[in-house]
C-alpha cells in the first residue's frame, strides 16, 4: 500500500468513527411530513421513488395526485397494472390550473382530493401516503393551509409518512415539516429550445 | 359563476396562451446528461423514479451503482425481481469510502463501474443509463472527470440520456450537462434525532 493510501485510509477510518458516533444518536422512528418543493425538477419523480422504495418492501402506500400531470400517466400506469394491491393511486386534479381556466371547478376538484387524502391518511395500514402537487392546490387556496396544517399534526398517525410535493411550499407547511428538500433548477434544457421528452419528464 | 372566478379564468387564460407559446418553440428531442448534485435528500430517488418512468414506457435502461448504499437494496432487488428483462442494473461499489478506507481498492471498484457504464452507454439499445453516485468516486478522483467528460461528449449516442448522482459534482460535468438540478437541504429529521427508516432512507 502506498503512502497515500495509508493517509486515505486513516482519514476514512477517522471519518467512520465520527459518522458511526453521529449516527449512533438517531434511535428514534416516526413517521415523517416530508415536502419536496422549489422550481428545479426531480420534486414528484423523487416521491415517487419513495413510493417504489415502500412498494419494494412491502409496505402499503397510496398516491393522490392534486394537479394532473405531476406524476406521469407512464407513472401511474405501471403502479396500477402491477402493484395496485399495494398501493392506491387517485387521479383527482383535472390538470393545470392555466389549462382548466375554472376556479369552482378547481377548488371542488381540490377539496375532493383533500378528502380522499385524509381517509388514506387515517387509515393506518398506509405507511406512506403520497400528496403530489398539493401545494399548487394550497398556493391558490382551493385548500385551506391551516385546515392541512392542523390534520397532519393533530390527526396523522404517528408513524404515517406524508410527502408533499410542488413549487412554492408555503410557509405554514414547511414549519410543520420534519424533511423539507428544495429543487434548485441549476440549468434546463427548455432553455435551448429542447422539448419535453418521453422517460425523462413523462 | 363568480366575478372573482371571471378575474381568475382570465388569468388563467392569459397565462396558458404565454405558456402555449413557448412550449410550442420546444421542439427538438435529444439524449440529455442530466445531473442531481447537492446536499438534499432525493438525487437517487428521483434518478430512480426516472428509471421507473422508463420501465414504465418499455424504453430499455440500465443502472450502474458506484457506491452501494446509495439507492437502496430495496430498489434494487424490485428492479432484478420485476423488470430485470427491461433495465440491466450493477452494484459495483463497495460502500461509502469511509466505509471501506482502502483506497487501491475503490479506485479499483470505480474503474471497473465505469468501463460498464461506458458499454452500457455505447449500446443504443439502453435509451438512459443511470451512474448512481459516480459524483463520489469522481470527487476523489476515483474516475478522471476529463474522461468522463469526453467520453459523454464523444461517444454518448445522441438520442441516449445518461442521468448522473451524488454530491459535489465538478464543474466540468456541470458544463457539459443540459439538466442540472440542486438537492438542497431545508430541514432534516437527522437533526431531530431521528434514524433512517425503512421507505424514507433505504
Amino acid at each position: 500500500m502506498s503512502t497515500d493510501s495509508d493517509r486515505h485510509a486513516m482519514k476514512m477510518a477517522k471519518k467512520k468513527v465520527a459518522r458511526d458516533k453521529i449516527m449512533a444518536t438517531k434511535t428514534d422512528e416516526k413517521g415523517l411530513i416530508i415536502v419536496h418543493t422549489g422550481k428545479g425538477k426531480g420534486k414528484s419523480s423523487a416521491a415517487f421513488g419513495m413510493i417504489f422504495r415502500c412498494i419494494a418492501h412491502d409496505m402499503k402506500c397510496a398516491v393522490v395526485q392534486f394537479i394532473k400531470g405531476g406524476m406521469s400517466t407512464g407513472e401511474r400506469d405501471l403502479i396500477l397494472s402491477r402493484f395496485g394491491d399495494i398501493c392506491e393511486f387517485y387521479t383527482m386534479g383535472e390538470g393545470f390550473t392555466w389549462e382548466t381556466q375554472d376556479r369552482d371547478r378547481d377548488v371542488e376538484m381540490a377539496q375532493a382530493a383533500w378528502e380522499k387524502a385524509k381517509d388514506l391518511i387515517r387509515d393506518p395500514s398506509n405507511k406512506m401516503v403520497l400528496l403530489d402537487e398539493i401545494n399548487i392546490a394550497l398556493r391558490y387556496d382551493y385548500i385551506d393551509i391551516n385546515e392541512v396544517v392542523r390534520f397532519l399534526s393533530e390527526e396523522k398517525p404517528p408513524m404515517t409518512h406524508v410527502v408533499l410535493t410542488g413549487r412554492n411550499a408555503k410557509e405554514e407547511l414547511i414549519e410543520i415539516a420534519d424533511l423539507v428538500t428544495e429543487m434548485e433548477l441549476v440549468k434546463h434544457p427548455f432553455r435551448s429550445g429542447i422539448k419535453a421528452q418521453i422517460g425523462v419528464e413523462f
